[in-house]
C-alpha cells in the first residue's frame, strides 16, 4: 500500500514518522506548499518525494491513500478531490468545518467504497482505551456526567476558535465511550483579542438520560492542565493526561440518594472505597492510528475512529458556535 | 458587648469559638431548638446561657448583636426579627433566599443604624487578602477572567442546589477583588436525585469588559478541587486552597497579541517568566470575621463583607437559578 | 479506672482530651509544673484536679494508671516511681534516654504485674496498620528495604538530637511490622548549631537477611517530608503521610534478576502492574493507643506498641549516638 | 572539525544527534562493535562512516576529537589511545574506573596539549546553572547541606553498583556549585542480587566547614524520584527534576540559633518567607555539552564540566566503594 501526506506542519511530521514505521504501508509522497521545509525531511526519509503540489497525489494512480493533516478549512476540498480520485482518506481532527461538508465527504466515501477516518489521536492512547474497557464493563455503571478541562498557555489559531482546536479531543473521547445521541448543546465564552474568536470557551452538551458533559477549554492559562472526571453511579474515574504515568485513577466512590418521606428530605450515604491505578498500554497512540487506518484499508472492518465519530464532533462544535453567537442559548441538535 | 449564637449545626460550633475567644465581646446565649446538642457545648461553655427560643434573645436586652447560622431559609425571618429588636447581625451565607429579602434587611439596618455583615469567611483567609492586595495594586493588569472549580464528593443539602451551597465562596471573592457590576448570567447543570435540585451546575457571568467568570460545582466528584485561575492581561494567579501553604501562586506570564494585517491573521507572543509563591498571613479566617463584626459595631467601620456584597451574591444565585429554568438562558441582571 | 496524665506541654492536652473522650476511664489528676497553664484547661475540664505536685499522683491510691508527657530525660524517674506505686504507665516516646533505663522499668513492670506501654502513636494510624497488613499477608513478600524520610523547617530540641526526636515514629514502625532482630547500625549527621546536638542525621540499620533501613531526619529542610518506601520482592509500598487521605500506595512492581551464566551478566526483568490506593481506617490514632492501653489494663493482652518494641527502639537510637560520636563507625547491636 | 563518536548503546545516539545538530563540527565516524546496529543510524546519518573498529578512528588523521559512550571500564584504554593518537577527548561520565587512570588521562592531556573533558551533562541544565548563580551570587548564604534522591525502578547495571551508575550526576552538581575539598566519605547499601552489586546504597560526604552532602542512590524504588534539597544559612533550593517547568523553588526559609545562657537551652527563630519559581533556560544540555566541547578546543577555554571535576567525583566514588567493603567506614579523601 502506497500513502501519500498533505501537510507538514505542526503534526504532520510526526504522522509521517509512524507511517513510515509500518511495515506494510510505504509513504510515497509528501506535500507541503512550504518548499523550504523539505530539506530537513529529504535527509531523514530520502527515499520519499516531496512535492508543493497536491495534484502530484491525486494524479499518482500507485497512491492508495491520502492523509490529511492542513488547516481545517482545506480539509474538505483536499478530501473531496482524494476520494473522487479514488483514494482512502485519514484527515486530521476537526474532520471539517460544518456537518454539511462532513456529510459530503461521507457520501462519497460510501459511494465509491472507500475509507474516510478521521485522526482523533487520543481514542487511540491507552488512557482512552481503559475508560472505554471500564465503561463497557458496566464497572462505573450508568454515566452521570463527564466533566473536561484543557488549558493552557497555548498556541493561538488565527482562524478558528479554542473550541474548534481542543475540544475536539474531549467530544471525541466523550463520544468513543458514550454510545446516548446528545440533545443539545450551550456554549459561552470570551475573546480578549481584536478579531472576536474565543480564546477562552465553556461547552455544555446535554443528554436525554440527565447525563451532562462540560469542556472547558483555554489557551489563556498560565498552567496547562488536562484532565477529565467521568461520573458513574458506581464508580467514577479521573483521567489527568500530565501525569507521566498514572494517567487513570478508579474511585470505588458513590453516593445513594433517598428521600426521606415524612420531612422531604434527601439523605445521602457516601461510600468512598479503594482506588485503583490501572497499568495502561503505552505504544504510541499515532502508531495505533496509522495501523487501525491501514487495517481498515485491507480487511474493510470499521476503524475506531471512523467518519461518523468525526461527523458528530463536527456536529456539536457547529452547535456550539451558533450558541456562541446567541449568548449561551441552547441549541438542539 | 454581648453576643448570641443562633443555630449549633455544622457552622454554629466554629463561630461560638471564635466570639469566645474575643476579648472585646461575651457570648452571652446560644439558640437552637434542638436541646439534645447542649450537653457537650454546656461543658466547654459552662458560663453561656443555652436555650431553643429565640426569643430568649430578642427580649434580652442586654444583647448587643446576633449571629445567625441556620438554614437559608430562616436567615431572613430571623435577622428580620433580631434588626427590630434593635440588634446587630451578623448572618451566613448566602445572606437570604431571595434578593428581595436582602433589601428588605438592608433598608431596617440603614434606618435603624444597625451593622448587618454577612460571614463570607473566605474573604478574610490570608489567600484572598493577598489576591485582593495583587488585583487591587495594578500587578495583575485588567482583569480578563476568573476562573473556579469547587468539587468534591460532598454533603447534599435537602434544600438548596449546588450552588447555592458551594458557589456563594467563590462569588462573594470575585466580588470582593472586582468592582465591575455584572452584566447577565447563564447556568446549566444537572440533578441526579429525584428532588429536582441539581448536584453539579456551571455558572457563568458575564461582564461588559469582556471579562468572564465560570464557576464549576458539584457534590459529586471523587477528588476535591478548591481552585480558581485569576487572569490578568499582565499577570494571572492559581490559588489552590487544597495546598497546605502554598495557596498562592503568581505567574509572570502572558500573551500579547497582535493583528497581522496582510494575512488577517493573530500573531501572538507568549512570555512566561518567574512564578512567586507569596508568604501568606496565617491567622484563622472565620476569628477575623469575628473581628470585623465587633469592630464594624464599635467603630461604624463598613465591614469587609458588608450587605451590600452578600446582596449582590444573592443576586447573581437568584438569577443563576432562572437561567437553570430556562436550560440556560442569558438573564440580565 | 481512674488515670493521671503528667505533662501539658505539646502532646499532653491531646493525651488529656482523649484519655476524657473514652468511657471506660476517668481522668482524675493533670500534673504540671507551670501551674499558669492551669487556667484554660481547668476551663474545659472542670472535674478534674490539676496540680503542680507528681506526689499527688503517687500517693493518690485510687489512681490506676499513669501517663507521661514529659521531657525525654525524666521519663525514667517519673515511670519508675509511678511503677513502684503499683500504676500502670503508658510513656512518650522515646521510652527513655538509655536502654539500661528501659530494661529498669521493664522490670519493675514485670515484676509487679503492672502494664508498661510506650506511645509510639503512629502504630495506630490507619496507613500504618494498613502496612502491617500488606507485610503480615504475605503480599509484599520478603522485605528488601525500608526507606524513610522525614524531614522539615522544624522545632529545635534543646536536649536531644535530631534522631532522637523524629526517627522513634519510623523506627517504631519498622519494628511494627518486621520481626527481624536488626544486626547493627550507622549514623551521620551534622550539627549547625554552637551546642554539638545533630539538626540533620542519616541513619543506617542492617539486618542479617539482606534488608537495610534507612532514615532521613531533619529540622532544616525548607519542605516537609513525611515519606517512607518499603519494597518487598513481590510488592512495593509508598506510604506519605502528607497525603490527606491517599496515604498508601502499594505498588504491583518488581524485578527478577538472573545471571548470565556465559556473560557473567545481570539480566533484569522488571515488572510494573497496577497500583491499589486502600482505603484506610480514619479514626484518631491517639484514641487507638488510649484504647489500647486500658484495654491492657483491663484484659491483660499485650498492647501494640509494648515496653518491648520501646525498648527496642531506644536501643537503635542509643546506638545511633555511639556511631555518631565515632564518625558513622558501625555499631553491633 | 571532525569528530567521532564511539558507542551507540544508551547514550551514544544522543551525543551523535547533537554533535551533528552542529555548525562548527561534522561527525566523520561512527564505532560499534555491534554492526548491527548500524541500518538504522545508516539511515538517519547517510554522510557519516559507521565502523567495528576503534583503530579506523586512531588512524584517521582528519578526526579532530573522540567522543567516547561505552561501558565504564573501557572509557580509559580508549581515551588514552585517542589522547596519544593527538586527538581531544570527551569521554562518558564516570569520567574512569579509578582515580589513578583519571590522572594518567589527565597527565597524558595535559603533555599534548588537548582537550579531556567529562560529559557531566546535568551541568548543563537550565535547572543547575541556575543553581550555580544563586549559590555563587552568595544570595543562599554558607551552604550547610546537600540532599539528594536519585531513585526508581530502573536499568540494572552489570558491571558497576548503583553508586557509580546514579550518583556521578549528583555529585557532579555538588563540584560545581560548592568549591570547598571534601574530607571524607562514607557508604551503605545492600544487594539483592547475586553478584553482590549494590542496587542501592546512601552516600555522605563530609566537608570540614560542617557542610554535609547526602546521596539517596536505587534501581528499585516503585516511585521515579530526582530531587535536591540545597540548604544555606539565609535560603534554600529544592530541585525537583521531575517536574516539566518549576524544577527550582529558591525558599526564603530559614532559622537563627541562639543558645540561651541561663538554661543552656537553644532557641530557634524560625523564618518562612516567600518562594520563587524562576524561569529556567530550556535549551537542551547535551547540544551544550557539544557546544562546550567544541568551544573548549578552538579557544583553549576550561570547559564547565572539566577534567578535574570529573576526577573529584572518580575520587569520590573509589572512596564509596572502600566504605561499602569496610560496612561503612569513614574514608578520608
Amino acid at each position: 500500500m502506497k500513502v501519500a501526506i498533505v501537510g507538514l506542519g505542526y503534526w504532520g511530521p510526526n504522522l509521517l514518522r509512524n507511517f513510515n514505521a509500518l511495515s506494510n504501508c510505504n509513504v510515497q509522497t509528501v506535500v507541503d506548499k512550504r518548499e523550504g521545509l523539505f530539506g530537513k525531511f529529504q535527509a531523514l526519509y530520502n527515499h520519499i518525494t516531496f512535492t508543493p503540489n497536491f495534484d502530484d497525489v491525486i494524479n499518482d494512480d500507485e497512491i492508495d491513500a491520502v492523509v490529511i493533516a492542513t488547516p481545517v478549512y482545506s480539509h474538505h476540498p483536499l478530501a473531496k478531490a482524494a476520494l473522487q480520485a479514488g483514494k482512502h482518506v485519514l484527515v486530521e481532527k476537526p474532520m471539517t468545518s460544518t456537518s454539511k461538508e462532513a456529510d459530503e465527504l461521507i457520501s462519497i466515501a460510501e459511494e465509491k467504497g472507500l475509507v474516510l477516518m478521521v485522526d482523533h489521536t487520543f481514542l487511540y492512547t491507552g488512557a482512552v482505551m481503559k475508560i472505554k474497557e471500564l465503561v463497557g464493563s458496566g464497572e462505573l455503571g450508568k454515566l452521570r456526567y463527564f466533566d473536561s478541562t484543557r488549558i493552557n498557555l497555548g498556541l493561538f489559531q488565527a482562524d478558528i476558535n479554542v473550541l474548534w482546536d481542543l475540544a475536539p479531543h474531549d467530544i471525541s473521547i466523550l463520544k468513543f465511550i458514550f454510545n446516548e445521541k446528545p440533545v443539545s448543546v450551550q456554549a459561552v465564552g470570551a475573546s480578549h483579542t481584536n478579531n472576536g474568536l474565543e480564546n477562552m470557551a465553556y461547552l455544555t452538551v446535554n443528554f436525554e438520560s440527565g447525563m451532562i458533559a462540560h469542556f472547558n477549554c483555554s489557551w489563556t492559562s498560565p498552567v496547562k492542565v488536562r484532565q477529565t472526571l467521568i461520573g458513574g453511579d458506581k464508580k467514577m474515574v479521573l483521567y489527568n493526561d500530565m501525569e507521566p504515568s498514572e494517567k487513570i485513577k478508579l474511585y470505588d466512590f458513590g453516593y445513594d440518594v433517598k428521600t426521606n418521606e415524612e420531612k422531604n428530605k434527601i439523605i445521602a450515604d457516601y461510600r468512598t472505597g479503594d482506588i485503583l491505578v490501572p497499568k495502561l498500554n503505552s505504544t504510541e497512540a499515532l502508531l495505533g492510528v496509522a495501523k487501525d487506518f491501514v487495517n481498515a484499508i485491507n480487511t474493510g472492518d470499521k476503524p475506531k475512529s471512523d467518519s461518523e465519530l468525526g461527523r458528530e464532533v463536527v456536529r456539536i462544535l457547529e452547535a456550539s458556535q451558533e450558541s456562541l453567537k446567541q449568548n449561551g442559548a441552547e441549541i438542539k441538535l
